[in-house]
């Protein structure tokens, strides 16, 4: 294998036949609708529901190439990707309820379909499911690998908790600095994106100094996949349609484009403080947020992090060709070119 | 020590000093509200909040006893005794929202209080906190076991949703059969409580069949418990009053003397199939299904669970006095004289 493509064509099946397995420990015989809730979010066909987009399963990739890229056997490694993936479907399962969003990948999202009760527990059980994951990398390795595996990723879970925190605090408060949105992002986005790059280097076995490498770029890639992904939810071709998802400008969420525009005092500022935007005026103010400069910042913020993201890379010397291709990966979550 | 008061005098004050420490993992500066939120439910004193009720700490208290009976030292299973009271408490806090309760201990529920959306995280953080404490048995354990009391307990935590899949679906269900009822109490309330056990006997270093004597006698005396709540449900003082609780008469749920009320088909099956109880009715209610033998058959059933509790318990052949201490525990959280 040389290329992403070829690496996913064999990763990406074998993901997925571990998360059916994982989410098989709920018993569809006694629990069908549970059972159902999970697949069903996780894109699986079910009764009553054709299969839908999945997610691109990024995370585990992610795992699995930092794993191989640190001389890791990245077999041994799927029951930690099964895990970090069904830690972020879990997030997603209680963002939705708590964002109000009745869609998720184009289809109702869980609570649209059976309630916020349900859904807050279906969640709940996927999060347990992920940490019942982790515990079967113990099948084929040590027992203080699979404890610092799983304790890892609670770790960064609780970051998750914490920057989920920050940011519905952050709907009700009129402003926030640059210094509140990174905070936040180094816990909703940041650290699930770090635990996948250090967990796949310490399955590898890998030094303590080498962990710490793969998580320093895994921090920095979160970050630059987050501004990457505050770049789409105003002037991706979805958020200017309007067709398929909200604009941020819309939801009016407090994206780092939007705290530059708002630094810069001018139209965007005085529009954005005067009431809630809607939908039909999304695209005219993305362009005068444009014209004020603040998508070329974000823009240079993207390419910068994700530069220092590919050094931090290459100070853990990866193994080749995976530390190509998790570069290649890296470029391609923040919209570049590899 | 020799009475389950000296033993509380001992170990409830571990218990709480351990579950401060694991909160404090939230960094009250970056995260205050977060914080407070998690204090609060624990019943802790917080800015705006004078210190309320913290509930009765009997799950911490059950693994701590369940350890020593099996010869354990107490001071090492603290971590697992803050684990399972924070599993539990996120569970309530979900709960809460689930059940739309707006008071929890007398208090405002954390949903009431801040929201929907902070109080899912809420639970989410505390949901982390407990396996990151239970990590910290590490610190005088073996990984092996450190790593089984995780398993364990996160085993107990898939029940506990499928359990309460199973209870917000019988909402919605016209009636349901005993079978199903206990399916439901087996995670809801009983796989927790046998968690607690099993995890005090693994900890003490058992071998697998004294753990598995152990999960047994919890199991017993998690439906032994589950069927008293239920008859303090409808006939304690708070439900027969309305004052500080609702009657489950009133809130419709299908508790195992309905149920039984239900299967006479007399008087009460047919209040209870021709429309919602009101409150100013329920002590009448409740006075027709004591007629009709429901709380005699609940009341036999408790006694009966709790004998074959106690039988389980002596067949794990508890060092004493913690034995017969654990077993006046048992008999008072079923309502009965020690």
């Amino acid at each position: 294998m040389t290329t992403l493509d070829e690496y996913a064509h064999t990763l990406l099946p074998a993901i997925e036949n571990d998360l059916i397995a994982t989410v098989n420990l709920v018993d569809s015989q006694a629990f069908p609708e549970l059972h159902h809730m999970l697949a069903y979010h996780l894109g699986w066909e079910i009764p009553n529901w054709k299969a839908g987009k999945s997610g691109k399963r990024f995370r585990p990739l992610l795992l699995l190439l930092s794993n191989i890229a640190a001389g890791g056997d990245w077999e041994k490694a799927v029951p930690a990707a099964s895990a970090v993936e069904l830690v972020h479907n879990f997030s997603l399962i209680h963002d939705d309820i708590q964002d109000n969003s009745p869609l998720r990948r184009g289809r109702p999202s869980v609570w649209k379909l059976w309630g916020i009760p349900q859904a807050i527990n279906a969640g709940d059980a996927m999060f347990s499911l992920a940490f019942l994951s982790m515990h079967n990398l113990n099948n084929t390795l040590d027992n203080h690998i699979t404890l610092q595996a799983s304790k890892t990723l609670q770790a960064a879970c609780l970051h998750l908790t914490q920057g989920q925190y920050l940011d519905i605090s952050y709907e009700t408060i009129g402003n926030i600095v640059q210094d509140e949105y990174w905070l936040m992002v180094k816990g909703k986005t940041a650290a699930l994106i770090s635990a996948c790059c250090e967990i796949g280097a310490l399955i590898a076995e890998s030094e303590r100094q080498k962990q710490k490498a793969f998580e320093n770029f895994g921090k920095t890639l979160g970050m630059a996949f987050q501004v990457q992904d505050d770049l789409l939810g105003i002037w991706g071709e979805a958020a200017l349609t309007g067709k398929s998802t909200e604009s941020d400008l819309v939801s009016g969420k407090k994206s780092l484009p939007v705290l530059y525009g708002l630094a810069q005092k001018k139209h965007f500022a005085k529009r954005w403080t005067s009431g809630r935007i809607i939908e039909s005026e999304a695209a005219e103010i993305a362009q005068i947020l444009e014209n004020e400069g603040a998508k070329k910042y974000a823009e240079d913020l993207v390419i910068q992090l994700t530069d220092q993201a590919i050094n931090q890379l290459e100070e853990t010397s990866p193994q080749e060709p995976a530390g190509n291709v998790l570069k290649n990966l890296a470029m391609q979550l923040c919209g570049r070119k590899a």
